[in-house]
């Protein structure tokens, strides 16, 4: 096995028209929105579904650490690990920082962290559910209680909040939140020889690590990795202590999960494939890559594998969601695909982001980029409209607001994006992708390789003055201009990324033809030379995909697809019903952008045959005969950018 | 608005072997098995799923009723209605001594009818529920009680028991219990002005009025769907008044469910369309129908089309199933017709039956009575194996034991039929259709005409010595024969059905070829003769069937029919995946019997092409391309015989 060090990258600074618009909304839009909402200052309308569980009030995310603090009176309010939100808004913040300085949201986040720290209590524990309203049942129900997941957000914030602002108390919460937890849990005498119900604690104490080079944090991340299911009844002797009736669980109806929801229904190296709660999976997952990477622990890189292969090859939808069913969030089986009910959680495609960036940090492997990309552009980015005041928790393949509204099996599938939700996980989740993505584009390994494995415009400097400028029109246009500065001719290798979706594809090395060949979807330059052109030309035709066959909900459907981009039929452009649609995959599809539409988007046609509605009057079943047909056009566009106009039916696999 | 009176039929003796086997069937092996279960002698599993509601035990069913008669001691188990799957038992026991008299069974039945009337308090109140735990709430939950509903079991039981074997105790525990009930419901001061959550009493009631010729019961069942919603707050009100917490609710859960979901958000005649629970709605049109025939109330009758057209055009699967949804057993919209999630309980079929004969009581329309067969030959048949001791509470169109392990979605789709369920409602309700499937072949109209609509063999014996004798080898075979008997040359017209699924027929009259025109599904002749004999003969072509292009879970594919069977395959008969085959409705089905198979079935042969599985470890999406097939014949069987082999796949719906 290789391992590779961190990246000795300088900074990014991002180029790209799409995501400098993301980002600037995110300063300007959202990072204000939500610290709104946060604050129960926004008039918002609280999703009914999903995962509502009768949070139909305010957020009081921010109410919670006061009243922690001392600084107001009251109860808790909300789900057990709220206090996540502001976390991850201020991780967001955090990152923003690094492109856009922004004095007044500075003040806001540093009297922020101050609020925290004094919220925070003296041994380091921080939860403000337990502190307000069960200091008796701290860690005493690890199944349910989500106070590492809690800790582990805010050690992730404190980290990156120190990284870019300096701020020291930001990372002293953090690293004293980690010995709270490093005294209470371990196998030694008298500590909890257990792990949180939902990972994280794992991947947020290798961060800390990172940046503190404190042993005993990666330690303690290991410990939680090996010692999961290591006893499968762990949770349910907490529980039978804490208490068993139904009015002692932290979350109405999560009793009705088993071990294996949890991940910890055996050691991890004996689980096989990924079970229950999607986020759950792709948590454990970051984590175990994220340790593996330093520690070399075998099992762990293997159970990555393991993981990585069920859920990218028999479990993600095209899209790159994951998570099949509304119950409990979870993923189900291998080729079990149905677009309509499926979940897709928003945090699952983020999660799934740092699972694939960290699995690029071990191997120089494409596929790893290629579905890192595919959350970019796809799963992941469908979460926010482009106001980037309204969420999708859920991101179905198929919608229709009559199954919405008239079958309770697909409640949970909204058609349009909510205000805010019970369950606040998805906004600020992806916020924070969408801040850092700069730190995404780049891996940089031992070998004295970096590896540029996204196409997003770009300057990036790196030690030894050398830069790479990215520069394109992408992802609506596939040329790829790269401009390597390398002042003091240094000698590296330089991998460029040759995605999946692009087998053929044409390359110039300084203004000349050249070929390469790719190797585990990379084409490798040794850079010598004070300064380098690189042309790549992407195949952006539009591609009808197919499922692999053994997926039941795809059978003799299509899906369509340009570059990364994964496309979705909408009424607001084809008369409904949309199902009646049969897809021409013998002609070629045409695309063109429009600047006008969507912020800007390729806009794809295809021809198809529209069946001719029968009357709702006559009989439900007739014998089969031809229906009659009208040849037309069906427009299609990108699915991330989905439900921003009226309210409608939606279809990413089409008929044939 | 014509409106026709009783059949004036005296006896019919079913002939047809088909179902003279199940009708032995549920004497030798249902009646006792079911009795064995009710009295916790057998050794049963009771199914997980669907609505088990923690109902793990056994039945409890009989000992509720001693406890209640003060002969044991202990509490009431089971769902508030238990006692009903003792009173469709009785009333499936009734029925089958007249065809097949029974002593041992009848001492039983006797002594159950004694164990009733000492159950029953004196004022004529009999719910074992309210009587063992909670006489204090007796009638003061009717949302959830089930009180009226299942009382509105037993009067149907002892009507039948006493039409069938002259035991007056049974019939007069009856009418105590709708004194009882008079007494306390009703628009006058003091008494309840309100009506169960589970529509039953009014079509009870209406069949004690039939048998008593009592007018008040008839006008307390009109009451009853009068009143329903006009105070769409009665429940709430009760409930206010009961305890609004969770433990004051009889049903887990239920508070869940709004006022649509009992058909009492408003007054009948405002309902446009049924909404919620799907036995509900079957039993309360059966009860306006019922009631409509004998009061000419317009808005009853109204109602009743309105529901029909909607269930029938709109919500019913090409099996006759109905209920869409798991959530609540419930209808959804029209044309929401998902074939792997659906429910279609076995109840709904049976009660659809119901509802189709009175409204055959109303008006000689085919279309009744080619709903009233679909259920007999598909819906509500499949709910029991071959066997009689097994059964399907929920019957789907497309099943996969790895779909209903894996998928939570799916869980209440069992893909083998269970020895019992903690809501045991179905199989002693399929078990009452069967043993009076006698009752359900002629209807007698007040204009001297006799309707044979249903092609089931039989001898029936008709005042003024009337016979009627109809000989055939259907559901397999379309050639049937009828010799009419009217030794007294009386006049009268006799309409026979022309299925919608055989718009071709062949005509003789005394063996010579004839012609008549079709009424509105029937065709009709003038007897007069002493002796006749009509020879009809039906399309039985094996059809490839279609559904309405406005249901898009069935839009590009097709289901196979032949006369009225509907057809599926099974993974018994052809490899898996299903889902992979694609049927050439252009070359012509083969059909053949098998007297061997599944009890004798025909079997029915479609060419297909069998895509070849891609591989389980390639990329889940590629471009697309021509898929290598396979030329090969896809064998299917009765729908109603499925799932009595090997565990496997199923699917009515085929891809084309």
């Amino acid at each position: 096995m290789q391992v590779f060090t961190t990246p000795k990258l300088k900074h990014v600074e991002i180029t790209s028209d799409f995501w400098k618009r993301y980002r600037e909304l995110v300063v300007k839009e959202v990072l204000p929105y939500q610290w709104q909402v946060m604050n129960d200052e926004a008039d918002i309308a609280i999703a009914e579904d999903p995962q509502n569980n009768g949070q139909d009030k305010n957020s009081h995310a921010v109410a919670n650490l006061k009243i922690a603090a001392g600084k107001m009176k009251g109860h808790h309010y909300g789900f057990p690990f709220q206090d996540t939100d502001v976390y991850k808004w201020l991780e967001a913040a955090a990152y923003s920082f690094s492109y856009h300085s922004n004095k007044d949201l500075k003040k806001i986040t540093d009297e922020l962290v101050d609020l925290i720290a004094e919220a925070q209590d003296d041994d380091g524990y921080l939860s403000t559910y337990f502190q307000i309203d069960a200091p008796e049942r701290k860690f005493k129900r690890l199944q349910q209680s989500h106070e590492l997941y809690t800790m582990g957000h805010y050690i992730e914030a404190g980290v990156a909040y120190y990284q870019e602002t300096g701020n020291q108390k930001a990372l002293d919460i953090a690293t004293r939140m980690a010995d709270c937890i490093d005294r209470n849990f371990g196998l030694d005498d008298g500590k909890i020889s257990g792990y949180d119900g939902h990972p994280e604690i794992e991947l947020a104490l290798a961060r800390l690590y990172e940046v503190t080079h404190t042993k005993k944090y990666l330690e303690l991340a290991h410990y939680f990795l090996n010692q999961r299911g290591q006893d499968p009844a762990f949770f349910e002797k907490q529980i039978k202590a804490d208490g068993e009736t139904p009015d002692r669980d932290l979350i109405p109806g999560i009793r009705a999960f088993k071990r294996e929801y949890y991940l910890a229904a055996q050691p991890i190296k004996d689980q096989k494939v990924p079970h229950g709660h999607a986020v759950r999976v792709v948590y454990l997952c970051t984590g175990m890559a994220y340790v593996a990477r330093y520690t070399h622990d075998q099992t762990l890189l293997d159970a990555c594998d393991r993981f990585w292969n069920d859920l990218v090859k028999r479990q993600m939808y095209v899209t790159g969601n994951i998570g099949q069913t509304t119950t409990g969030e979870a993923v189900t089986y291998d080729y079990d695909l149905p677009n309509d009910t499926d979940y897709g959680e928003t945090c699952a495609s983020v999660g799934m982001s740092f699972f694939a960036r960290q699995m690029l940090s071990i191997r120089a492997k494409g596929e790893y980029a290629d579905v890192l990309e595919k959350e970019l552009f796809n799963g992941a980015l469908s979460g926010m409209a482009l106001d980037g005041k309204h969420f999708f928790y859920v991101n179905p393949l198929e919608a229709d607001p009559a199954a919405s509204k008239g079958n309770p099996g697909k409640s949970h599938v909204l058609t349009h994006r909510a205000d805010w939700f019970g369950c606040a996980c998805c906004p600020a989740n992806l916020a924070r992708l969408i801040t850092s993505v700069d730190q995404y584009l780049y891996t940089v390994t031992e070998d004295n390789t970096i590896l540029s494995h996204q196409f997003i415009s770009n300057d990036a400097q790196f030690d030894d003055g050398i830069e790479i400028n990215q520069s394109n029109g992408f992802p609506w246009n596939g040329d790829i201009h790269y401009e390597i500065k390398n002042p003091n001719g240094q000698t590296f290798k330089l991998g460029l990324r040759i995605p999946s979706w692009s087998a053929d594809f044409g390359l110039e090395v300084n203004s000349k033809t050249a070929t390469q060949p790719v190797k585990d979807g990379f084409i490798y330059f040794d850079i010598t030379d004070k300064s380098t052109t690189i042309d790549l030309s992407l195949d952006m035709r539009v591609k009808f995909m197919r499922a692999n066959n053994r997926a039941s909900a795809d059978f003799g459907k299509v899906a369509v697809q340009r570059g990364p981009i994964v496309y979705a039929a909408e009424q607001a452009d084809n008369p409904a019903p949309l199902w009646t649609y049969e897809v021409d995959t013998k002609t070629k599809p045409s695309s063109a952008y429009e600047d006008k539409l969507l912020n800007g988007v390729e806009v794809v046609k295809v021809n198809a045959n529209q069946v001719q509605l029968d009357s709702d009057d006559g009989p439900l079943y007739t014998e089969e005969s031809d229906q009659s047909t009208q040849s037309t056009e069906l427009t299609l566009v990108p699915y991330y950018a989905w439900a921003n106009r009226e309210n409608g039916q939606m279809r990413v696999w089409l008929n044939k």
